[in-house]
């Protein structure tokens, strides 16, 4: 899979090296790649407690994107999903530390334990204060002694990194951190693995199958699971933590592994909310990228039970903009529709001329509609058949509502019943033609004048001219030719919609993205549907009778 | 493709809600679902001018994101991809606009244009005070009259934001809006299409391809390039914008547009960074996630000449999470490496035994680094053998400034040499095993004793015991059999890696994660390397001579 990156060793250095560009100068490193890649706080003075983090990378924005005032002092990038060196975390905490000493927040993989912990040892040698706390949330593999470390470490960087921004000391900042560590809980779920730089992404998960407590470096979870709705995923995530929250409020943490959307995160919070843990989740953190693993589509869910520290903690304020901040998780305020969004119906009326003239136009909009989506195909998305009937079958549905014995009151019944109706640019620019044409005709001009008028304000505000290729190419031709009667009109329609055939280049609507060489000969389908109407019309009946 | 939805007419209803109930009551909608999805402050009192913005869903955080004080007052969420209806429009207007009036901010799509501008005719007959710019900052299409509106409008819902906040008339609000639209130019640049719900995914960017210039609802770019690297994507993507690009000072804002990894946006960052156009870049927006396109692999960048008034109004605090802050772009601290990292080299020293000792063990773990590594592969990442290999090799390399006639000296210098060498679980074990031993000896224990508090101190830091399926299982029975002589100590190691083989959950390392029935059988690759070294040295050399 091709990734925006340069060559696969670099990746991480010059990613290190883009977000400090971006950070505004609150943040440094320290100049010791490639081996040594640590990011640091530039407005640090060794009189708190320091926290450092880190890890291997992949899990942007962990570690390097919580460095910051209330947060992380320091962290430490491995290369991707593979643990930084001793040196590197020793350069760290010798860099950070004062006599206030330093926590060090390690996630439970065997390289992070070892690197960090001879770091730590090798730190206390020079005299200074090292804690270190294991953080293993996972509990996707219930028999392992070793659960992994997971997006829950946010949490304990928060928690810790807020202490220590209070004046905490370490024994204190410790002792806090190894509490959250004892009672946060998280599980994982991914409908497709991670692409790692320079490696052939694996084909692991298949398509309609989901994985159940995976680990954040691409590692199998406990098993795969046939996978039917955010609903479902979120029921078994539920699941399988519940066994391990014990009762009272909690605060959720819905950490985006890398790869799912906005769209579909949101959808999993609303599912959250609607879940059996639902009355227990008072706070949330997220939905948000946090604790990624490269571009991975899942997503994994924190539990922690909502104490009065960890409140206080998790609200306090910080630097780092990827932290998303928590608030209160549950119910929203639904406001009323405001007033004058349902116009005052007119009153209904007779006359058969015009029910018949507008049963006969939507009765060939309703019939041309698969050639005219057939039409549009060709250059746009194939609707505008549908939009044209969609539109003509609910106007069917409406003649016993038509205010029809009152022109000014037809044409602005109309608009509206098809603003109400129709979705699509046509629909509106429909709507915006008989509500114009009403006003006109309440103004004293007559039924096709009225209809000009229309045009012209579909024009003023779609910004089309004729020659853009648009329905304008033939609407302007054919009311212009109407005082001459129904043939008149549907010849120039007809010329009209042909001419479109030969313009070179649309300048609205979806097609004019298209190229040149993929629009020659084909009519525009707007256009198209005004001739179609006019011809058919001029097929039939008297015009002047029925319309007037 | 599958996506954590629940019914594809449910996405953005659903998502909407999960949102609001996450937004921590700052926000709330309108009671109009499905067809009216109208995201509103709660903390707005209609005295300031309006901000409104939106159009079809599957840009978040655009446009419900960026609710809320100083950016948005009210978000029309049309479904995905689809402008929203103008009762929706109209009911946004009206429910937030007061007599300060109202901004509708529209992309320049035609559906978009139609639909908030007919709800704009509409809340005018009401007496309301609404205004509308249309956005066309993508320059994809030069040949385009209209350009449609991409991510450069976030710079309008900003600025604009930022002065109704600061109680500027609708006027002043709206004049500076257009003078943004007519500074701000864009342009998008994606390796992969996007995967619109309820569709399969368009297979039209071949691998080692990116598209050139395309939109955000999955319309083809204006041309394939041959993707090469990140480097070469700024490039190209800098060569369009720059010919409309005025000399001075520029902010950029780089989104992404759904799928890149924080990785790679980082990287592309930093290749902003050493563009051709660099030096004008003063400031930055992102990267992050604010115009997006569903899950798409892609980014654009927006360029706007840096004003006094930009500056000021970008700076502006903001209630919404989703705005990233705007930063200086540029330059960062490179710190020092802190003393203490490179410790002092003791005096090479001569031992021709040890010496030729030292050199056999690497030469037997550089030939069995293939054997190794495929033992490795069945159950970890196949890479012990590389790991030991490279470490021996750098041994061998080191030789000549070892201190090898102080037996204590010479045990901390291998364990300083491998701790700066190597990378991984093994490598930070070895260190520690001959750092702790290096100590021991310094305290007067004899070299076989010395070797055994290297260990004692391997399985405190690790976590590991004797059954863990470990190289601790190899390593404990041969240093207990070493005083007996190489030989026994040799089949003593044998013995204990190839129970390994028969543990059958192993509690450490990579192969903890792994079920125990890939595991039968399977020696432990580091055991297995303990047993191999012991068994070539005994079939070779008397230990005594050349250790001591």
């Amino acid at each position: 899979m091709t990734q925006f990156f340069n060559a696969k060793d670099a990746v991480v250095t010059e990613a290190v090296d883009g977000f400090l560009r971006s950070a505004g100068g609150r943040l440094a490193r320290l100049d010791g790649y490639p081996h040594i890649k640590v990011v640091v706080r530039t407005d640090w003075d060794r009189s708190k407690v320091a926290i450092v983090s880190g890890g291997g990378s992949g899990h942007e924005p962990a570690h390097a994107g919580f460095v910051g005032q209330g947060m992380l002092t320091a962290a430490v990038c491995g290369d991707v999903f593979a643990s930084p060196s001793v040196d590197a975390v020793l350069a760290a905490i010798l860099n950070v530390t004062g006599k206030a000493g330093c926590l060090l927040i390690v996630k439970n993989y065997t390289g992070d334990r070892l690197n960090f912990g001879l770091a730590a040892e090798r730190a206390r040698a020079f005299g200074l204060t090292v804690n270190m706390v294991i953080v293993d949330d996972d509990v996707a593999l219930p028999d392992l002694p070793r659960a992994r470390g997971v997006a829950g470490t946010l949490f304990v960087h928060k928690i810790a990194g807020a202490l220590a921004e209070a004046g905490e000391d370490l024994e204190t900042v410790t002792a806090a951190a190894r509490r959250v560590i004892a009672s946060v809980v998280s599980i994982g779920m991914s409908l497709d693995t991670c692409t790692i730089p320079g490696s052939p992404k694996e084909d692991r998960i298949k398509s309609g199958y989901a994985e159940l407590g995976l680990g954040i470096h691409g590692e199998a979870g406990v098993e795969q699971v046939v996978f039917t709705s955010a609903r479902q995923a979120i029921a078994q995530v539920v699941e399988r933590l519940a066994p391990h929250v014990k009762p009272g409020p909690q605060v959720a943490l819905l950490n985006n592994l890398g790869g799912a959307t906005h769209l579909e995160m949101s959808v999993l919070a609303e599912e959250l909310a609607r879940s059996s843990i639902a009355d227990q989740v008072k706070w949330i953190v997220g939905p948000a990228a946090m604790m990624t693993s490269l571009d991975m589509q899942g997503f994994s869910l924190s539990l922690m039970p909502l104490t009065k520290e960890a409140e206080r903690c998790l609200m306090a304020p910080v630097a780092p903009w990827a932290w998303p901040g928590v608030n209160p998780f549950g119910d929203f305020a639904v406001l009323p529709l405001p007033d004058g969004l349902t116009p005052i119906q007119p009153m209904p009326s007779a006359h058969a001329g015009r029910r018949n003239l507008i049963a006969r136009c939507c009765n060939i909009l309703i019939a041309a509609e698969a050639d005219l989506n057939a039409l549009d195909a060709r250059t746009g998305d194939g609707d505008t058949g549908s939009t044209l009937a969609t539109a003509a079958r609910s106007l069917v549905k409406a003649l016993d509502r038509l205010p029809l014995a009152d022109l000014t009151q037809l044409y602005r019944a109309i608009g509206m019943e098809l603003s109400q109706t129709m979705g699509g640019s046509s629909g509106v620019l429909l709507a915006i033609f008989f509500t114009a044409a009403g006003d006109a005709s309440a103004s004293g001009r007559d039924w096709i004048e009225a209809l000009g008028a229309g045009l012209e304000r579909v024009r003023q505000v779609g910004g089309a001219e004729p020659g853009d290729r648009t329905m304008i190419d033939a609407l302007v031709p054919a009311l212009e030719a109407l005082p001459q009667g129904l043939g008149a009109a549907a010849r120039a329609a007809r010329e009209g919609a042909d001419f479109t055939g030969t313009i070179r280049r649309a300048k609205a609507g979806r097609a004019s993205y298209i190229s040149e060489d993929r629009l020659r000969g084909i009519n525009d389908p707007g256009a198209e549907a005004v001739a179609l109407l006019f011809e058919k019309l001029s097929a039939g009946a008297d015009l002047a009778q029925p319309a007037e």
